[in-house]
């Protein structure tokens, strides 16, 4: 396994291209010509890595599937993404000013319009699925309620949501491991590993290889956020679009903070292995899951 | 039509009740040992109307439809009125303190908190129309999917956040009525409008009943915000649980000023007639909803 050479790079910035030429399609479809249009579109389209689409395309072809055929599930994904990011953002939040080095939605807007333009983004995911599904030709509309929610469970109270209410709680507040890999997991986690089963639930995924997709999207979440706390501490701020060095003055808890820096990236590359072992049960067609794993770690924005 | 005894105030007392212990059921799920989940059921159990679901399972009895079958939509609809008014009332939109007598979700809780409630509201209600599609034994989850994209398009950016942009953005500034009744058709009536046509989605009607229930809701839902303007200038503070003359004060455009206190009221019957000749294809089984056109412009509250 992954001993052929895989052109990650070419693979990222094509299916890049390919989401952000859907998204657009979606965002511009009558709706720049309103300030509420502009604000979800200058964040959509503010330039994010695009992993979670990109995961979801490379779930449905390790599965045999067709790019096209989850497109707007990826772009779905990328929506809610934005939103999360969007409130994540505001004063009462984060109060970050800077998102991948353009100022945030509520900066560069203003208050109303950032927390709106996140409500119109999360409405708008919801708009696209249930639309793919209406329109769905192939028969069997129920795999596209399944995703729906599938994908309202892991965005809702009991998933992301809650992992941002966490956050918050835990600020300045010291907490142990096992705490902090729960805030992960539903933070960040949750959204990393819908990406990958609601394409295994559109591409009909037998319970063994939805199984082994989880055990990798799961171990792939959880590095990226091992990753994300390591390029806080010493990524290339230009790289990165954002400053460094803020999690430790916020005194947030990381894994970098309470692992060290190279108990960090230990844990890490041993998540990443359990992601890649799970990709055993599958040929050369996961060698696009296989160099994303990687990439997760290795990356430097 | 409407001339035998409909007893509104049962009907409306009995659905209530109904709706309530539905929507007890969808929070009670594991979620008030949260915070958020705590905020969730705080400002959805704050004592509302419930004009939604009601307009909802009266349009679906209507036509034959069960109760049972529409209860799950009729909750979606309310959670995502509740999360409207929620990030409404924010500091950053209306800063409203109050809301139906109670201290608003980010005055119980906090700023953070409320977003995400709201957030949250609008999540599950997705969550809960694609759970019932999912179940649904009916056989033609289409119409569910349906029912989704017509909700999502309502309460979305060419819906309700269009008008709550307009809303913010009007304020102090003087517009014309049909500027007044543009921005209220997407602001408030988007939304009492898809509660009616999901509905008729879910009972499979007919273009032409469709057609009239929209005649039916489009004013209903156009009147309903011209006696709150009128209830803003001459309703009981105590009944309604909010401050009155608060629509003058912040200088918004409302048809009281726009028409005068008589002219609205003339304006609002001319709107319940329109909406009560467009039942007249249907016999009795309309009465819940004729009586439920009457109520809106003649509650206390």
């Amino acid at each position: 396994m992954g001993t052929r050479i895989f052109d990650l790079k070419k693979y990222l910035s094509t299916l890049r291209q390919l989401v952000d030429e859907a998204l657009q399609g979606y965002l511009e479809d009558g709706s720049t010509s309103t300030r509420i249009g502009q604000a979800m579109h200058y964040s959509v389209m503010a330039g994010g890595k695009r992993l979670r689409p990109i995961l979801c395309i490379a779930a449905a072809e390790t599965l045999g599937g067709d790019r096209q055929a989850v497109l707007p599930l990826s772009c779905a994904l990328e929506c809610i993404h934005t939103y999360s990011l969007i409130h994540d953002d505001l004063p009462a939040m984060d109060n970050d000013v800077l998102r991948r080095g353009n100022p945030t939605c509520h900066v560069k807007f203003d208050e109303a319009t950032a927390i709106l333009a996140g409500d119109a983004l999360l409405t708008l995911a919801f708009e696209i699925l249930a639309d793919t599904a209406s329109r769905s030709s192939n028969g069997d509309p129920v795999r596209w309620t399944t995703v729906i929610a599938q994908m309202a469970a892991a965005a809702g109270y009991r998933g992301m949501i809650e992992g941002q209410m966490r956050d918050i709680a835990f600020e300045g507040i010291a907490i142990d491991t096992d705490s902090l890999k729960t805030l992960h997991r539903l933070k960040t986690g949750r959204m990393i590993e819908v990406s990958v089963a609601s394409a295994a639930t559109v591409c009909c995924a037998s319970q063994d290889v939805q199984q082994a997709l989880q055990t990798y999207s799961r171990n792939i979440g959880l590095a990226f956020q091992v990753a994300d706390d390591i390029l806080n501490v010493k990524g290339d701020p230009l790289l990165l679009g954002k400053s460094t060095g803020t999690d430790q003055m916020r005194g947030k808890n990381t894994y970098a903070a309470l692992l060290g820096l190279a108990g960090a990236e230990q844990f890490a590359d041993q998540l990443i292995n359990k992601a890649l072992n799970a990709l055993d049960i599958f040929d050369s067609k996961a060698d696009s899951l296989r160099a994303i794993a990687r990439y997760v770690i290795e990356r430097k924005r």
